[in-house]
């Protein structure tokens, strides 16, 4: 199988400013060639949001907004998939989300599960599990930032046949990075972790410093690339996705094969049990 | 609350030689004090065991057997609590077990659940749940080597309420250290790892080369130390077991609270459900 390429888009936001950011996200896309485009967590908008009423002006719509039409059409343009963090108004609320945007196909979303800090605030937790979805023969799921603290998330779309796992993200803290190289081994999946730089500041309090360092981690544990902590930066990787679908950490044991439902339940238990 | 000491017991064991392990554990520990000797997976008859008949000669049985007699009597000598990997017969079948002695108390055991290689010719895999049991105050499980693979693992025990997750190990590869800072993380708890080192072999294989880097994290994903490679050594760790209590990553981010059991369930579905 021919190499599926990621291009991290590891961006600086302004907050508030959607039309600024989406600008910047084309500009930074225009010189690259890539099968997938991803965003960091609340691309389009920033992160510190604090008013509902002002960050729903800014939130897109799952039929539409003016970001998703940017995207959908960044997508045609570049002939790829673009994954990017916005705010995501539906039902009367507010959602951290991520779209993933295809050429000629409606856009799809994740939820984030685990809102961390002040984002509880403003945003209501996705009610739905994170679901995979197939691009050029590869197949993704999303989850969002702090969402890497727990384990269910990323188990859940590897045993629903997730290639690769796509984490846009706004970090703070140190952690996450080396953590994804468990996440990627113990589902032998890739990761694409895509993180913001810059500071933001909810009002009264100390700044929220992100700290870059975007990467992809492989299957068995590698980390491919890592960008700058403090620069906006691009970088293109490519990945085999077949390297995702062999699950056998020797010859005698196949990482879904050897876990103990019986003992401990299937990911999504409603679904599978 | 006082520090609880753990004493991390990177041995050498000769394969198949009981009586000699036996002695070089106790010889190991002899200048120490802590309140609780943690030894390594099989410490007492080595790793590459392939006949049955052979290996449960120097298995212990549930209620006794020279090596668990052994160790209750370090129990009592050193008044503190001994860990140690173990082949366990029992049900006409051989686990690879762990065994938890405490001075003037019954040894309670952990059958592994996830079998790595060929030791899925010998040993039966665990048929329960880790459990934890309490120690001076401090509540702990015990998992076994390959068992960091399966986040379930540490799951169970960390929501079970421990603040330390024993894992005698005999690592070949190298990615477990750095991924047990996850488990840490991820729980909130304590770990502590304690590897062998040497080589062995089974007949006709290339050399298992065992990897020592005994260790123990914090929860806050701290690595308080790392035992050498390729040496036997003791290291004694104090730690605050209250530090694993808080649970709280922010003052709005509570690991346990923020899961999402209506999404992905309990982490002992059976029990919990």
């Amino acid at each position: 199988m021919s190499g599926f390429r990621i291009a991290l888009m590891q961006t600086r936001p302004v907050l508030g400013e959607l039309e600024v950011n989406l600008s910047l996200m084309r500009e930074l896309a225009a010189p690259h060639a890539a099968d997938l485009f991803v965003y960091p967590e609340l691309a389009t908008t920033g992160y510190a949001l604090t008013d509902f009423a002002n960050a729903r002006a800014q939130a897109e719509e799952p039929a539409g907004g003016s970001g998703l039409e940017f995207l959908q059409e960044l997508a045609e343009e570049k002939s790829a998939a673009v994954i990017a963090g916005l705010p995501l108004h539906e039902r009367g609320a507010l959602f951290n989300a991520s779209a993933l945007l295809r050429p000629g196909m409606a856009p799809v979303f994740y939820r984030k599960l685990h809102l961390f800090y002040r984002e509880k605030d403003l945003f209501t937790p996705g009610d739905r599990p994170p679901e995979v979805w197939e691009w050029r023969g590869l197949k993704l799921g999303m989850m969002i930032c702090y969402d890497w603290v727990y384990p269910e998330t990323a188990r859940i779309m590897a045993h629903d046949g997730a290639d690769l796992i796509v984490h846009p993200a706004n970090l703070v803290l140190s952690h996450c990075q080396r953590a994804m190289v468990t996440r990627s081994l113990e589902n032998g999946v890739f990761t694409a972790t895509v993180n913001r730089i810059g500071e933001e500041r909810y009002p009264g309090e100390d700044p929220l410093v992100f700290t870059g360092g975007s990467q992809v981690t492989t299957p068995r544990g590698e980390l491919t690339v890592s960008l700058p902590v403090a620069e906006t930066a691009v970088r293109v990787v490519e990945i085999d996705p077949a390297q995702a679908r062999g699950k056998s950490l020797t010859t005698r044991n196949h990482l879904f094969a050897d876990r103990r439902a019986d003992i401990y339940g299937d990911p999504l238990p409603d679904r599978d049990g």
